[in-house]
């Protein structure tokens, strides 16, 4: 039977029940009423504790696992948290990983590769670069290719971060989520299926879903700022693209500015070190880009903590 | 009726409802199985996502709302967290605060008084001379003296962490804490009270409570070392000690080195910039100093992410 465009809960159902125990359960925090200046209760989702510092390894144990041969060596294209997380999961499961990335790439990233015992293959100015190269190693080897975020289990590995937040907090009513190439929030949007408003946020330097729901498909944008280690996906992938406009998805865009004040709070309300892309969803609210009414409880994903801290102000 | 020696659960609860919200509900995570390579089960208390940056308005929080005269300036000698702590809790409440802090404090502890809007008068080497100026200016004014550790109000406050930790993890064996004039381990002891094992974790080179147990009273220890700046108390408080000796407290001493590596794993394995008396009490796990049983249930409270996180090594 030909799988469906998307996955639905009975498959983030089978990824969480397949990934198990090898991902981290990452913890929650309400914060108080008004402590960002926003109406509305606001819970964060720390999955920038998960196993190599962001949400990806969800999204790559489940591919790894799910394919017909799990045990030979994966290779992978990605900007960082990616080949981080594929970095990390070939270490666990003790297959060797060859990993592509951009020149743009942090230093902190590329040096965390290494530390997981990865290959790593630095080129290209952009993700579809390294993109391109990986392809070619693909074409001359057995090895599998994780996809950083296209790819139907991948999308369906991500949605255990929205299942395991339905347990921690069952009634929120909205969650917000940073988008680049749509793997996080094609997996959460498949979870909550329109049952809880999901808001996608996005740099406006890097539209990826905005510029899709525009063209009426996924199409290249230029990449550009400071969250483009993390977001810089050039267009938005297709199975996360079906998932997010199937639940109604709406996006809303922050500027630079805002991401580095929402991170720099972070830090000074919760001595949380998160990177750009990880403080993306929060700069939402915290710039009033999106501002919840009184009384709904949004959930935000800080998803990544990939970054290099010693910019953080330390005076509150 | 004179209050007793030291605070009970009946007081912990009384302290919880005073405080309320003001307070932050920290969350816990679960680590995995073997994670540090220690036997056991390990969940982490994080603390340090706590107003101000640790536990400490738990204690100045209780000690000031249960007050007769709430309303008055604050004043407190800290060698740091306990000062921003009642900074914040005097920019809460709508009072003035001075906070005298002595010439080792962290710069970073140092502008956050500032920026929480308090007078700070810097003097002195250590603790000891901060409190000596303190307790001077307390005699020329009306303001009310908030101790950093030494008091049944503010020992009774940070026991509210204990019984939060027990609605979040009721079933655990041992609780690590870390040391330093013995208000957060007061605290912890008079809510467990023997039911579960509090094991004291202090750095060598700042022994107060050891060397209180080996002379069976409070005693003058000498302080150095690199958690001096948020555990540099020169004897454990009466209050505290009492607490933790009624409860059967076992006391182990870790290196400046086991601190260093623990603070380090936490940012590796977690993405946790904890400052180094946050990260002492883990070091007991990490470096050996304390061995779990297997199957022992351990929670280990990361109390304090006032660091400057520069300094953390951003390759893993």
């Amino acid at each position: 039977m030909q799988k469906p465009e998307y996955p639905g809960r009975v498959d983030i159902e089978a990824a969480a029940k397949r990934v198990g125990p090898r991902v981290r359960r990452t913890p929650v925090v309400e914060l108080e009423p008004g402590l960002f200046a926003t109406a509305g209760r606001v819970s964060l989702k720390l999955e920038l504790l998960q196993h190599s510092g962001s949400f990806k390894p969800r999204g790559a144990f489940n591919r790894v696992l799910s394919s017909d041969s799990p045990g030979v060596d994966l290779i992978a294209a990605s900007g960082g948290n990616h080949g981080l997380a594929v970095a990390y999961v070939a270490r666990e499961l003790g297959v060797p990983a060859e990993v592509f990335v951009p020149t743009l790439s942090s230093p902190v990233k590329i040096a965390r590769l290494h530390g997981y015992g990865a290959t790593v293959t630095v080129g290209g100015n952009f993700y579809s670069d390294a993109y391109d190269a990986c392809l070619r190693r693909v074409a001359e080897s057995d090895a599998l290719l994780v996809h950083a975020y296209d790819g139907f289990d991948t999308i369906a590995g991500q949605g255990t971060l929205a299942r395991e937040l339905n347990e921690q907090l069952p009634g929120i009513d909205t969650v917000l989520v940073a988008v680049g190439g749509g793997g996080l929030i094609g997996g959460i949007a498949a979870w909550y299926a329109g049952q809880v408003k999901v808001v996608a946020v996005e740099p406006e330097r890097i539209p990826t879903l905005a510029a899709a729901l525009d063209a009426g498909e996924p199409v290249d944008v230029e990449v550009g700022g400071i969250a483009a280690d993390s977001l810089g996906a050039r267009r938005i992938g297709t199975v996360g693209y079906s998932s997010v406009v199937a639940a109604g998805v709406e996006s809303v865009l922050v500027t630079d500015e805002d991401i580095t004040a929402a991170r720099q709070l972070l830090w000074d309300e919760l001595r949380l070190a998160a990177e750009t892309g990880g403080a993306t969803a929060l700069a939402a609210l915290t710039s009033g880009a999106y501002q919840p009414k009184s009384g709904e409880h949004v959930a935000v994903i800080i998803c990544g903590g990939n970054t290099d801290p010693s910019d953080l102000t330390p005076d509150a």
